[in-house]
This record gives structure tokens, C-alpha cells and sequence, in this order.
């Protein structure tokens, strides 16, 4: 039998025929040929792109941990289906969908938010617990964060999307993701935990010292990306983790947001290994300890704005340049196409 | 009377009451500033995009000092013409205009050329002489060049074009580049001179010394931007030079591609210090001196991806990005009108 057909490989032969010199686009034939493994083709196609966000309250913020009020989480929900946030007009410019998943936001909704077409009713529970206190979620809680990320998976692929962006809106949900990432990679928390939406002083000494302490006490009593999940994780958290699994399962390539989306990845490569491939990381964060964890997971994020907002923002910024490197096989000429002379052996 | 208003200040104003925490959208905040600063106004506007690539053949490339011949540069500019390079891609992609400009390209073009719409025949000469062995230009040639620069952002602005974008073609550019870099900059060629489209060992080593000899010979006959622009230039470099000096006297904010556009920036901040506003650098490009020329000259680029294509390849991916920064002025929310709280006092 002959053997599979290499698509990385194939990718590149092409590229290297493609009028430009060996290589000079850089980054972006490194993502096409990520795509040509991901889609088993040298035709790609990303145009169809969509961005699920998914929003769940903390019990952490009990902590006060933040600097914004618990009430902001349903108040953005609010104002992504009103098209008034950041993600919202890099979704309009690059006309990419939207989904808002309300996987646990401790509000009552009206009914124009339940029916919005841009909204998805799944909600966990009204908000983890404290994980100060006690483990974030069940067992079963966690299950359903989970299917609520596949399903939304499942959902776009039956759409005919083919670039799946990632992204989330919780308040406190970094003190949640910097102790996963902590438990996860086994880092310092002064390290890793940052200003998040803005606490600064002694109010980031109290939510490293949270951190610590959550770490000191859960590490007695039980390892891996579940446990930590359900520990200290958010319901957001364990949904993208659902998606990142799901897609990779369908061979959609999905893109990977800043520092949260990050802990949700990382915990999804415990998991299964294999999604790496799948999963484009879209920037660098200033959160301070974004490029430490990035480095660690040997992953090179496409852009570096110095961001620091969540909601799929640095997703949404980072899809139109996948979409440039999809284009780059699909469209451009070749030496022999566009009759451009070779590169000269020896420099004559 | 009133001082002047600050556009600047205004604009950062507007934008920390929009919907998300203190500066949190980084650079595109910074980048929206200076458009403002620019355009005079915190309604952006930078819908209508053009890039005009600068096409000119180049007398040092006699001195073997590039890995393609000399002829590329006008099979080039065919490729453009009929969409098969990775510019024509991006400009389809990101909806920008594309002018391609003969300043000095050293063949005989057919009727369809000279007559397409995407085609300006503004040739100085049948490229520059050989700078190892006299001036690359007279200071009449030097004169057309600039003026060919310039007209093509007269033209763009009475197309109401709001964002321009520079982008080059010439076999053997990159030697000139390093060797105007050099001498603006007063740097060790060594430290700049680079692979170009790629190449290496013994060759390299040559064009160094190529750079070398030139620098040594004319730092004895004269200084200043114009001086080495004639004596190591390319009639597309100094038609960059006049494209900026014009763009910025008419309130166009212009994006400057890689290296070999990067070194026409170079000597119009020497020229007249007030453009480096209107001067939004795309990427950092792997030539080998491109890192500490944009170090040199403090500015920051917006995109990192390892590339080294020229004919704006980097200004294409940088300018959807530009707009992003707009539109989040132009279109998002604030605090009061999405009715969401913002930032708690003492993290209560």
C-alpha cells in the first residue's frame, strides 16, 4: 500500500512555485501549510469564518479579584447582541458570524435576549462557586460545559464554517485562568497572574495570594486538565476546551484568543495531544504571563497588539491573515504560469 | 485665542469611554491617535485604500549581488498586471486599489502594458547606472523620479483615496537600500546587509563589500539624504521618498512596506522630520538589518511574520488592521450609551 499522502508536504512543493522567493511570506506559508494538514487538501478554504464567545460568571469575583463589578459579564453579553463591543465591529469588518454562548452568567434574562439570533440559551448554573472556597463545578456541571462547547462545534461544521474562531467574556475568570495555567504547566503565580481587566497594587497581590492558595490546596487532592477544570476552571473555560476537542475531531482549524482561550487550550492538549495541530494561536496578550505560557506550550501566536480585552478580539483580528495565507496557495501565479524567471544556480 | 485643538488628546478621550478596560486594545488604540492626529478628527476615515508599487531597475545588480537576473523585475510588474503576484492577492483580499509605477524599468514594454489601467509609464531611465562604478543618478533623473512620486499621491488624493500604501519592485535593491541605510544611519553594513530574495555565502559576502567600497568612496564627495539617494539610490526608492513628503502635505497617513521602503522613510524623516506622523511602519521583515534600522529610527511596526517579498506585500496585510484601529473610534460603544459599569474605585 502506498502511503498517505503527505498534505504539509504537497503545501510546501507548491508554495515553492508560487512567484516569490523560497520563503519569503514567511509566517503565513507556515499556516498554509497548517491548513493543508488540517483540511487533507492543497485547496483551502477559510472563507466561512464564525467566532463563538462564550460568557460565564465566577464565584472567584466573590474574591474581589477584579476590577470591574460581576454585573459587566451579562451587561457585555448585553452589549455584544446590541453590536456595540470591540468584537463586534472586527466581526462587521471582516464579515465573520458571531455566537454568544451564555454557559452560566448569573443574570435573568428578558426574553429578546433568550430569542437574539446571535444568542445560544446553555447556561451551566448561575456562575461557578468560589474556588476559594470550594471546587468551582461538579462533575456533571463540567459535562455540561463541555457539550455546550461540542455542540456549538457541531452546529458551525453543519453550517459549512470553516475557520472557527474562539473567545469569552467573565469577570475574574483571569485569576480562574492564571491558577489553571499554573496547575497545568506547573508555574509560579507571580509569574502568571496579571492585571487582567486593570487590578494593579495590592489588589494584584490579593489575587496572586488566591491563586497560591487554591494551588496549595487542590494540589493535594487530585491532578490533571479535568480536575483543574473542575477545581479552580470557569464554565467558559471548559466549553471552549469542548470545542477545541470537537473541532479538531472534525477538522475545522480553530482560532485561539489571549490568555483565557490560552488555558482553555492548554487543557485541551493534556487532554488529547493531537488538537494541537488544529489550533492557531491569534495573538500575544499583555497579560503578564501570556508569553511565558505560550513559550512554554511552544506555540508562536500570529500578532502582538499588546491587547488584553478577551471576547475573540485577537480571533477576529488574526482570521482575515489566515484567510491571506489560504489565498496565497489558492491564488497566486507560479514561475512557469506567470512566465518569472528562477532563481540562478551559483548567482550567475 | 483658543490653542489649537489636540487630536490626539481627544481621541484617546473618546476612546477610553468605549466599552472595554483602559487601553486594552494596545497598538490599534496608538494607531487610531495618530490618525486622528493625522486626519484631523476623531471621525476616521480610512475606507478607500491604495497601494502604488515603484518599479525600477537597478545598474549595481551588473555586480552579481542578487539571486534572480536582472529581467524579473519587469516580468514582475507583468505578473501584477495580470493578478498573479501575492500583492494582487492581498489587494483583491482587503479591497485596495493597486497602481503599479514604471519609475526605470530596463525593458521594452508592449502596448497592453503601456496602456493598462493598472499601469503608470514613468520611466526616469532604463535604470539607474551602476553605483560600484559612478552615481546611480544625475540630480535632473533624481528630480523626475521624486516628481513621478509625487504625482501618484495628487492623483490618489483627488481620488479621495484615504490610506496609501508604498510597495517596490527591483532586482537588486536591496543592495542599494543597505548601502543608503548605511549611510543615513551610519551603520556597519555588516549589520544590514542581508540575503535580499535570497543570497548567501560567498555571495553575500560580495554584496557587503559591494556596500563597503560604495560607502567609503562617496562619504568623500558629499552627505545628506539627497546626496546618497543619487549616488546609491533607485529611481523607486526616491519615488517612495516623494510619495511620503507629498502624502504628508496632504494629510494622508501613508504604510510603509519592508526594508528596501523602509530605507525611502529613512531619508524623507532626514528630508523633513514633520512626516514621520504620517508614517505607519507595516512589518519587521527578516532582512537581517531591518530589526535595528526600525530600532534606529524608534519606530514600531505592526506585523511580525517573517517575511521579505516587497511589492507592499506587508502594507496590504498591515492596512485591514489600520482600519480596525478606526472603526473601534468610529463604531464602538461607550460605557453610557451600552449601559454597562465601568471601572470600580478601590476594586470594591
Amino acid at each position: 500500500m502506498l502511503p498517505p499522502l503527505n498534505w504539509a508536504h504537497r503545501a510546501q512543493a507548491l508554495l515553492n512555485q508560487k512567484t516569490k522567493p523560497l520563503g519569503s511570506l514567511g509566517v503565513l506559508e507556515s499556516i498554509a501549510v497548517r491548513l493543508a494538514e488540517i483540511q487533507e487538501s492543497t485547496q483551502l478554504d477559510v472563507g466561512h469564518k464564525r467566532i463563538l464567545v462564550f460568557a460565564g460568571s465566577h464565584g472567584i469575583a466573590d474574591e474581589q479579584v477584579s476590577a470591574y463589578p460581576t454585573a459587566v459579564t451579562a451587561q457585555m453579553v448585553l452589549n455584544f447582541l446590541s453590536g456595540g463591543a470591540a468584537i463586534n465591529v472586527f466581526c462587521r469588518q471582516f464579515e465573520i458570524e458571531l455566537t454568544v454562548v451564555d454557559v452560566g452568567v448569573d443574570t435573568d434574562w428578558g426574553d429578546g435576549v433568550v430569542s437574539h439570533p446571535l444568542f445560544a440559551w446553555r447556561p451551566v448554573r448561575r456562575g461557578t462557586r468560589n474556588f476559594a472556597v470550594e471546587s468551582a463545578m461538579t462533575s456533571e456541571e463540567f459535562e455540561k460545559a463541555m457539550a455546550a462547547g461540542r455542540e456549538q462545534v457541531v452546529l458551525a461544521s453543519e453550517a459549512q464554517v470553516k475557520l472557527l474562531g474562539l473567545g469569552e467574556m467573565g469577570i475574574g475568570n483571569s485569576t480562574s485562568a492564571s491558577a489553571l495555567l499554573c496547575a497545568l504547566l506547573r508555574l509560579n503565580p507571580v509569574s502568571v497572574v496579571g492585571s487582567g481587566t486593570g487590578v494593579e497594587g495590592p489588589q494584584l497581590q490579593k489575587k496572586i495570594e488566591v491563586v497560591n492558595r487554591a494551588l496549595a490546596f487542590y494540589e493535594k487532592r487530585g491532578s490533571g486538565a479535568r480536575f483543574w477544570l473542575e477545581s479552580v476552571g470557569g464554565f467558559e473555560m471548559v466549553a471552549m476546551v469542548g470545542a477545541v476537542l470537537e473541532a479538531a475531531g472534525r477538522k475545522l482549524p480553530v482560532v485561539i484568543d489571549g490568555f483565557i482561550a490560552t488555558a482553555a487550550a492548554a487543557a485541551a492538549f493534556e487532554i488529547d495531544p493531537a488538537v494541537r495541530k488544529h489550533c492557531i494561536f491569534s495573538h500575544r496578550s499583555r497579560e503578564r504571563g501570556h508569553r511565558l505560557v505560550l513559550e512554554m506550550l511552544g506555540v508562536h501566536p500570529l500578532l502582538d497588539f499588546e491587547m488584553a480585552l478577551g471576547e475573540g478580539t485577537g480571533s477576529a483580528l488574526a482570521m482575515p491573515m489566515i484567510e491571506s495565507a489560504a489565498r496565497i496557495l489558492n491564488e497566486m501565479a507560479t514561475f512557469t504560469s506567470a512566465n518569472v524567471s528562477q532563481i540562478q544556480p551559483n548567482g550567475e
